[in-house]
C-alpha cells in the first residue's frame, strides 16, 4: 500500500519507446512503486531470464522504478506535482499517532479514516489519469498494435486494471491490496466472524466485541468502496466500457491472482482456485556480509546481535522515541546493528552501529542474530519468518499493525507502540524477545512451515503467468458467482419466493381450518 | 460413492496383524471399497515406494480390496450379511428409472429420497461397527501401540474418521463425497446461487428456477444431514469424545483434504487452504494395446472406432435398452469396442467387439479412438478428459448425472436418457458426437487444460500427505470458522446488537423530537 502515492500524485504524459525485440511473449506490466516494485522486479528479471518481452508503465518520478533497465522497455509517467514524499509520511504518521491516543476500539477507525482520506485522493487522481489515456486515441493505438499477450499488474493501482481491460488483454494480479482492502475480500466469500478486516488489528480468533468492531470495519470498507473509490471512475467507465461495468467487475475478471499471501503468517480463510499463493517470493538463502559488517557480527560473542529497521520511516520517527530506543539498546549484551538515517541519538552505546542502508536479507540468515526490531512492513515480515528471527515491532504506519498482529498471536514477535515509547518498555520487551526462547521456536517453526512447499513461490509465480499466456487467460478457473447481481448472489430472490410460498402454504392452511372449525360449530349450532 | 455399500452392509470383526518392518512412517489407511479403492491403491502404491509403512483397515469380503498385498499389511473385516451387491444396483437402479419418468425439476429430488434410505441404513451400520471397534479396549489398545503417524481415509466412510480422531492421529483426507454431498460442502463457504449441490444436475450458471431449485437440494441435504445420518453417532460420540463433539466437526479436524476434482472437470467455486487438488490424478499416458485389440482398432480405417463402458453397471441396463444400442452401433461405419456382461444382443453388428474387460486407458489414448460411451462415473470422465475423448453418457445411478452435466454444459459430451433410450434417439447423439468436430475440439481443450499443472496431481497427493507427516499435522491451514456456533459464524449475534443499536438511536431521536415539538407548540400556544 505504501507504494501508491507517487503516482497518485502524478498527472500522465507517455512516451512509448520501441519494444525491444527478443523471444517470447510480449507482457505489459504496470507495477506500484516503492516496496511493492521491489517484489515485482524480482518477477520481471525471472521473466526475463525465461525470454519474455516486458514493457513497463513507470513514472518519471519514480522512487525504486529505474528508466535505465536491461530487462524491460518503458512507457514513461511525468509528475505534475512535486510534492515531498517524505512530508507526507511524516504528516500521515503524526495524524496516526494522534489516533492511537484514542482507545483502541476506535483508534482503527480512526486510522481507517486517514487512509480514506488519502485513497479518495488518490482515486481521484488516477482516474484522471487512466480518463487521459484511454481518451488518448493514438496513444491507445499504439499500445493495440503493440499486440501485448499479457497484463501483468499490481491492482493496488486501478490504472493497470482499466488498461488490460480496455485492450482486452489476459490479466495477472501480483497483488496483496486492491482498492480499500486485502484482495481476498474482492475474490472470495469471506466471513467476517473469523476474516478480520484489513487495518481491524483483529485476528482470527475474535470475541463477540471484536466480531461487532470486525462488521463495522467492514461496513466502513463498504461505503468506502461505493462513496469514496468508486465515484471518481464512473464517468471514464460509461465512457470507456460496456454499460454496467464497474471497478470490481474488471477487478474480479482477472484470470489469475498472485496473492503475496502465505498461510504461515496470513489467517487461514476462502479462496478461490483462480487464487495462487505466493507470499515470501522474495525470500533468498542470506549471502555473506561485507567483511568489516562480518567482523562486527563476529565481535558480538555468544550475545549476538540484534537488526533493526524501520524502512523509509525512521526519519518520521520522534526524538524522544529515537533517544529511548537508543537508551535501550545501549544496555543490551548484544550488539546492535540499525539502519538510521537523521542525527545521531545522544544516548546511542558502545554496542551500537548506525548504518544508512543494511543488506536485512543476509543479516537476518546470519546465525549471530538473536532478533528483528521492524516496523512491520510485508516484506521484512516475511524475510524474518523466511530466517527464522522473532521480531519486536515498532509499528507506524498501514497494514503495519495488522501484519505484526500475524506474527504475535502465534508468539513470534512482541509489538510496542511507538506513540508512547520509553525506554523501560522498549527495554522490557526487547529483553523478553532476546531471553525468552518461545520467541525463537515459534517464528522458526513457522520458518520451517513456510519453506515446506511442493514448489518454491517464484517458480509457481512465473509457472501461472506463462500458463495464463499460454491458454489466452483462465476463464474456466472464474467464479460463475461474479455475473450476478447482489440479491440474486445472496438468493435473496429465491428466499422472498420460498417464505411467500410458505406464507400462501400457512394463510391457506389456517383458511382452510377456520373453514372447517365453523361449518362444524355451525353443525354443533344445529345439532343443539 | 458407489464403493461405500459393502462396508455398510458389514458387522465388524477385527485381525490386526504384525506390522511390517520398513523404512518411513506408519500410515493407518480406511479406503472405501469399488472405484475409489482403484484410486486410493495408486496412492499407496506410491508411499510404499517411498518406504512407508501402511495398514488397510479392509472388509473379508471385499470387491477391490485384496488382502495378499506386497504394499500393505490389514485390519480384517468380517461382513455379517451376505447381500448380493448386484442385486442392490439392480434395485437401486430400476427405482432411479422410475424417479426419472416424473418432471425433471421432481425427479432429482426423488433420487435424492433413494440415496437417503441408503444413507440412513448404511449410517446405522456404521455407527454400529464403529462403537464396536472402540468399545473394544484391546484392540484399540493394539491400535494405539501401533504409533501410526497417519490417518490416510476416505471420509465417505465414516469409519476412518471416527477412528483417527479418536488415536488423536493427523488426519489426510482422500476425498470427493462426505456423508450427504461433495466434500466442499463441508468445509468450503459455497453459496447456493452459483454452486450447485450434488444431485441437482444444475451447473453454476442458474436461472431463477434452477436457483430455487438448488435452495431446495441444499435445505433437504441440510435436513439430511442432521436427522438422517447424524443420529446413529450421536451415542457413540457421546460416550467416547469430548462434550459437543459431532460427525462434522471430527470431519472439519482433517489436516489436508485431497479432493479428487480438478477446476477443469468442477465449476469453479470457493476453497479452503488445507484443500489440495488432484482430480485426475490416476490418469497415465495410455501402453500398447494387445495384439488382437490392436489389429481390431487398426481394421477400423479413417473412421476409427467407438468405445463403450457402463463400469459395473451393464447388467442393470432392461433388455430395450442393449438391443437399441446395439443397433444403433451396428449402424455405424465406425467399429466398436463395447465392455458387455450377459446374453449377446441379437442385434449386434460384425462391427462391434463384446468384451467382458476392456483396458479402458489404453484405448481412450488409442489414436484410433473417436467416442466414449459412458455411465458417467469419475473415474472415466478424468480419462475422458485427460486423453481428449468426447464422451455420449448414459448416466444410471449417483453422482454419474452431476458428472455428465459437468462435460456438457463445456461442450464435450451429450447425454442420452437410459429411462427411454431408442435406436434412433442414441444413433442421432453418437453420430453428432463423431460428426461435430466441437466436441472433440472442445474436449481437447479440457485436456490440454487439464494437463496444464505445475506438478502432477500423483506428486501433489504425496508432497502433502508427507507434509502432514513431518509437521504431524497442519492446524495452521484449518480455519477459526470452523470452532465458532453456526448463530456467531454468520454474525447473527452482531446483526442483532447492532439491528439493536439503531433502534435504540432511532426510538431516541422520536423520542427527542416529540419532547422539542411539544415545547415548540407549548411555546406557540403561550405566544398567542
Amino acid at each position: 500500500m505504501s507504494g501508491v502515492i507517487p503516482i497518485f500524485l502524478a498527472g500522465l504524459c507517455f512516451v512509448l519507446l520501441r519494444p525491444t525485440c527478443c523471444s517470447g511473449s510480449r507482457i505489459l506490466v504496470v507495477p506500484v512503486d516503492g516496496s511493492h516494485w521491489i517484489n515485482m522486479e524480482l518477477i520481471l528479471r525471472e521473466l526475463h531470464s525465461r525470454g519474455h518481452s516486458i514493457t513497463v508503465l513507470r513514472s518519471a518520478k519514480s522512487w525504486y522504478i529505474p528508466s535505465t533497465s536491461l530487462i524491460y522497455n518503458y512507457i514513461n509517467v511525468t509528475m505534475l506535482e512535486d510534492e515531498s514524499d517524505m512530508n507526507f509520511y511524516n504528516k500521515m504518521l503524526q495524524n496516526v499517532m494522534e489516533c492511537r491516543r484514542s482507545p483502541h476500539f476506535i483508534s482503527t477507525f480512526c486510522q481507517q479514516h486517514l487512509i480514506t482520506s488519502m485513497l479518495g485522493n488518490g482515486h481521484e487522481i488516477l482516474a484522471r489519469a487512466a480518463a487521459t489515456m484511454l481518451d488518448d486515441l493514438v496513444f491507445m493505438k499504439k499500445l493495440q498494435d503493440a499486440k501485448f499477450d499479457l497484463m501483468l499488474t499490481d491492482p493496488a493501482l486501478t490504472l493497470g486494471v482499466l488498461l488490460g481491460s480496455y485492450l482486452k488483454l489476459p490479466m495477472v494480479f501480483n497483488v496483496r491490496w486492491i482498492n480499500n482492502g486485502e484482495g481476498h475480500f474482492t475474490i472470495a466469500p469471506s466471513p467476517v466472524s473469523y476474516v478480520p478486516v484489513s487495518g481491524s488489528e483483529l485476528h482470527d480468533q475474535m470475541d463477540f466485541l471484536e466480531r461487532t468492531k470486525n462488521m463495522l470495519h467492514y461496513f466502513y470498507s463498504f461505503v468506502e468502496h461505493h462513496f469514496v473509490i468508486s465515484p471518481p471512475y464512473s464517468d471514464l467507465l460509461r465512457r470507456h466500457f460496456p454499460p454496467g461495468t464497474d471497478l470490481l467487475s474488471l477487478e474480479r475478471a482477472a484470470d489469475i491472482w498472485l496473492v503475496r499471501t502465505d498461510f504461515v503468517f496470513e489467517f487461514p480463510r476462502p479462496t478461490m482456485p483462480n487464487v495462487v499463493y505466493i507470499g515470501g517470493f522474495q525470500c533468498k538463502q542470506s549471502s555473506p556480509l561485507p567483511v568489516e559488517l562480518e567482523a562486527f557480527m563476529q565481535s558480538s560473542g555468544e550475545h549476538g546481535v540484534v537488526v533493526m529497521s524501520l524502512g523509509t520511516f525512521v526519519s518520521s520517527m520522534h526524538r524522544e522515541a529515537i533517544e529511548a530506543i537508543a537508551a535501550a539498546f545501549a544496555q543490551l549484551p548484544q550488539k546492535v546493528v540499525w539502519r538510521f538515517v537523521g542525527e545521531r541519538p545522544s544516548s546511542l552505546g558502545n554496542n551500537t552501529l548506525l548504518v544508512d542502508w543494511l543488506p536485512q536479507r543476509d543479516l537476518l540468515g546470519h546465525p549471530k542474530t538473536r532478533a528483528f526490531v521492524a516496523h512491520g512492513g510485508t516484506n521484512g515480515m516475511y524475510e524474518a519468518i523466511y530466517h527464522g528471527v522473532p521480531v519486536l515491532g515498532l509499528p507506524l504506519l498501514f497494514d503495519q499493525f495488522d501484519n505484526l498482529v500475524r506474527l504475535k498471536v502465534r508468539g513470534a514477535a512482541r509489538v510496542v507502540e511507538a506513540k508512547s515509547i520509553t525506554k523501560e518498555d522498549f527495554l522490557e520487551a526487547l529483553k523478553d524477545i532476546l531471553e525468552t526462547p518461545s520467541y525463537r521456536d515459534n517464528i522458526q517453526r513457522l520458518s520451517q512451515l513456510h519453506r515446506d512447499r511442493p514448489m518454491s513461490p517464484m517458480d509457481t509465480a512465473i509457472f501461472w503467468i506463462e500458463y495464463v499466456i499460454r491458454n489466452k487467460g483462465a476463464a474456466h478457473l472464474q467464479s460463475a458467482g461474479f455475473n450476478l447481481p447482489w440479491y440474486s448472489y445472496f438468493c435473496l430472490d429465491v428466499a422472498v419466493l420460498i417464505m411467500a410460498l410458505i406464507g400462501v402454504f400457512v394463510w391457506g392452511s389456517v383458511f382452510v381450518c377456520k373453514i372447517l372449525c365453523c361449518r362444524r360449530s355451525r353443525r354443533k349450532m344445529k345439532a343443539e
